[in-house]
């Protein structure tokens, strides 16, 4: 249903680049959850463009919670989360530049919106809208922690640069949530923001691929059609700007495995079922199983680039070229990580309320 | 919504395996549209297993439709599809298989409905389901053609063989619908049956990955929270059984790709506006920009081999081994390539039914 | 969402009155929930017209389950039900009657479907459709018994004849459950039914009022917005043809009252908070308090009677005199009562298990 | 959904009476609809109370928005309107009261929520939401005027005095929304507010009854099941504080009706099929035939009044008796008003947007 995600607990996003406010309503989450703005400022900092491989604009992100929250813990109501966006005039008139930037949403607004749309800065398709879904998947995210499941994203990939598997989930989870630049292998971090500072350095842009893992999910979540674990999480995934691809545990690389390699045999653990390995990525049939979901996207490059670039006026209807100027992300995988784990966090809270109740993340009281 | 799936038009599941009748329940399709028994027959023919390189085992799909449809028009109330399970006792008593079979659904099955479920052939689990999903999907695939919307999905890869890609898409598209074995390539069928065949003599299998092109769709539509066109699409195929994996356009490929590479730059041609090459896969923003939507989904091999392998008795809590007999498919990946086109076509019918209105699908009366 | 109503629990109806069968999905009842053939025929039987007051025509609803249920239980997946229509010829060529009944559908459909409708014996739109949703609610009615959840429907008022308030719920619920004319007051029964006769020999029909008592409602469930218990449960009833009005409690006896008469004491009783007198129907701010629900129902007259009535042919649209014949209700209020039971169980499942979890009706292993 | 109410066009509510900001989120609009905000003031003007029969307290209503709006016009993406609440200091420590006033939602909210819950000043549940729930409205209903669709309600009866039926819809219509208290009949608006004026002088309040009444709405909107006409605006309705019933056309009356009275027989009127009077209020098998909707909804007194009444404390459970003191509407029935015309304009907006496309409410550029 369009900017409302999720049936039992749902995340509406609302918000343009350069409006007064971005936002997000988190609705349907247990009353008494702990609301921690330290945590939630920390998230909001990771997605924050840092240093020369970023954007230099600098956005504070000051959230304020105005609704769903009293004495530091959720009501049980819809918490609204409003951040501000700094240094705009919001009743000014705007005209719409009708230069589409190739790959951008630009002349798709335009079909879609018909020329109402706000195109200041990207308008509802920014990917500044993000800032809200992290805060409010923040507050998922700690919430899940509380009931001993956790998530991790990593920056597996980017400009031609490999970061290593997870190895001990536990530890590596933990691992990253203190980095600014989450990768588990300390070289893969200098060798990527290096391809980031050639592209920048070009006037180009890099992709990249981002891996999150979830540990400690309860087993029998998730519907066999059409909801499965899998159809849950890639539905929001897709929802963040450039994520292109989304593949579980094996992926793509099932594609040349025969069974004997792809199936995951199950043992009896210190009185619990696992599996041997995890190729399925801790889901089958749609339904967890107890063992890590592990899931990665892959991140086009930033399609904003100072590089001249054939493109059409759609509103003139005529062939044109386009050059932008001013400050971009050379890269957005390494801030984007953030934001797939909020979304995660957000996915599991409505799938887990759902299976179990809406009570089921409640705090004490 | 569990077996429910789509806003405007949505369809229902239902059925095991070895119960009575799996069938579809197709709601909100406009009023007016031909219902074609062969094309719908045809599409289930292509889903039917095929000589050696599938399972022996030969079901009719002797179809019918019991509600929404007089003299061979849709009413646009909801249109029930039943196709019989045939040899199957339906009063019969059945004793729950306790050995969990590697990931396949069995132990999640046990972990949600608590041994309640009918684990008779897979249930509810089973690929069989898929038959009800084609048939209503072949309603749909066969309106979308009347409004110039045409889908073909290819098996992309199979068994380390690869197709080629798509080239001209019309043609292509109107290729595969020939062809019981889908590929754009014919030395590429020969070689994927005879990886198939080699599998299947090693009581092994093998997985692939389908290419699914869909060209007509009008631009405008989707949106950019939550409801991308990669979100609804992604989250449906999901739905598939043995869909590990979705990529739009250049998808993973973009992760190496930089930003002046990755953009698809716009022109105008014949009046219209169309992109010089289409790495997005026609959606940029979330919503469609007219030019062909492409993507490929990954398929895990088969999971029932006929080779012992570890697993656990879930209700004697100890460890095993499970050496599966009977007749299976040594690949499916051939088989779902029209259970993925009839879901894209539901997928689109719904969306483009929510943004135009309820009869734009309609037949002239 | 059209043909389906429900987010945890839900139920998709589907069927005409002379397609072949008429049916209902039932999908999200908890895993291992004993279905009772006998319970579900006999609130089938209980909506059967019987005798003089009803139509002559006499259906068996000899309905099957094709999917959902194991050895006599749910299994936790969609369960479907059947109801093959008799003496219908599927295939027959049917032309549209373009006489529209006044206060039928035969004109809205026309609108809506544009000539594509079914329109024997009502279509889709026929009282007919309701042995579904008895059928399934019967499944629900009697999960909810099993938590100590007990529905009861009377007939407040029919012909201008007044029934008896409840006095004791329990008691009377189960008086009713006994009954094939929903009466407390046996006088009451005699009084109705030579009213329906009456108007049955003058070609007329006859109104009335349904008022249903829900105990054992856990307290805590609904929402303030938008989907509080009376939201939910208004939404399913003016689904059920006939229905123009519904009330809760005091209801429109309220606009006449003073708030110090309105209001509802709390007290402590064994302790347990209840409340001194129940106008507010168990339901403050939208969320149950525990005491029970009640509400009534304004049944309008069978549409059809045997009387010379203006309309219009929608086809010529030309002015026209209607006089049906055949066999049609004189009254449908009796049997009403147990599609308004069925009716209530189904959102109450769904409520509470959107509350409680998708396991809380589960029966015992 | 909880507090997301609508598929095609959504309201999202959020907010408490003494948070830092109520709100809500308007998805779905169509871009390029024009934003009145003197039309929105004018409704929120309705809404506040008026004089001394109501609160004393005053609040000024100042509306923003924040998204979704540009150069005055709709973009098509979210519209968020934020309404802060004034003298409130949102970080204040605040201890929950524990006595439940009587038919409030004080101890359903603690069922549900379990201390968690903002108290003060009715929290979530305050009839104060209804603000943000207005302004949303107000630019549904500015948008339906553009198309031709007016909607009127009038307060039908009040502490016991009645107003006069609708007589020219039209004209009826257009002069309510003139009015500070909505009634057709200028004599009943003194009697009335001496009643009130009466009950408040005692500490005590009343109830009363609005009626809605909406012209040129499309005919063919609707659904058989479950999404009638009737189902969503009562599904809506309900969520309004103080509605306990509602009724379309005839609706309880109905009961005592015979069906050759009941019914509204067709006729053509200037090349168009009309009703000759309208009994079933323009809803046929719950789909719209062209003719006005017309409902009335029964409104509860104010629960809180200043008398004392036997209660409980749900903390300490035991007896206690309750008298509240400070500022409260003896009335709400003429300030809800405005309150059940907004909440109509969004069902509608939404209903229409469904049925003809996203596009339909759109302005020209």
């Amino acid at each position: 249903m369009k900017n409302t995600f999720g049936t039992s607990v749902a995340i509406t996003l609302f918000g343009e680049s350069h409006g007064e406010y971005i936002g997000a309503v988190l609705d349907g989450l247990a009353p008494g959850i702990s609301v921690d703005r330290e945590y939630i400022e920390h998230m909001l900092f990771l997605r924050r463009p840092e240093g020369k491989i970023s954007t230099p604009r600098q956005e504070k992100d000051e959230f304020k919670i105005v609704s769903g929250m009293i004495n530091g813990k959720t009501t049980g109501t819809p918490l609204t989360i409003l951040i501000p966006n700094e240094n705009v005039k919001s009743g000014d008139y705007a005209e719409l530049k009708t230069l589409a930037r190739p790959s951008h949403a630009d002349y798709t607004a335009q079909c879609k919106y018909h020329g109402f749309q706000d195109g200041r800065g990207g308008g509802h398709f920014s990917g500044r809208i993000t800032a809200a879904l992290v805060a409010a998947g923040a507050i998922c995210k700690s919430a899940l922690e509380q009931k001993g499941i956790f998530i991790g994203t990593h920056v597996k990939k980017c400009g031609g640069v490999s970061d290593r598997d997870f190895t001990d989930y536990k530890s590596d989870i933990a691992s990253l949530s203190e980095k600014n630049f989450a990768v588990l292998c300390d070289e893969a971090e200098e060798k990527m923001k290096s391809r980031i500072l050639e592209a920048a350095s070009e006037g180009d842009s890099v992709g990249g691929i981002l891996e999150t893992a979830v540990i400690g999910i309860p087993e029998g979540v998730g519907e066999p059609w059409f909801d499965s674990v899998e159809s849950m999480l890639s539905h929001m995934m897709f929802s963040i700007p450039a994520v292109k691809g989304i593949e579980f545990g094996a992926g793509f690389g099932f594609a040349d495995m025969k069974g004997s390699v792809a199936n995951d045999p199950f043992k009896i653990e210190n009185g619990k079922i696992v599996t041997e390995k995890n190729d399925n990525a801790g889901i089958n049939g749609g339904i967890t199983n107890g063992m890590p979901i592990v899931f990665r996207t892959a991140i086009k490059p930033t399609p904003t680039i100072f590089k001249p670039q054939n493109t059409v006026d759609f509103k003139a209807m005529t062939d044109a070229v386009i050059e932008p100027k001013g400050r971009h992300d050379p890269a957005i995988v390494h801030r984007a990580r953030v934001v797939q784990d909020a979304a995660t966090a957000i996915v599991l809270c409505d799938m887990l309320s759902g299976r179990f109740g809406t009570d089921w993340l409640k705090g004490s009281e």
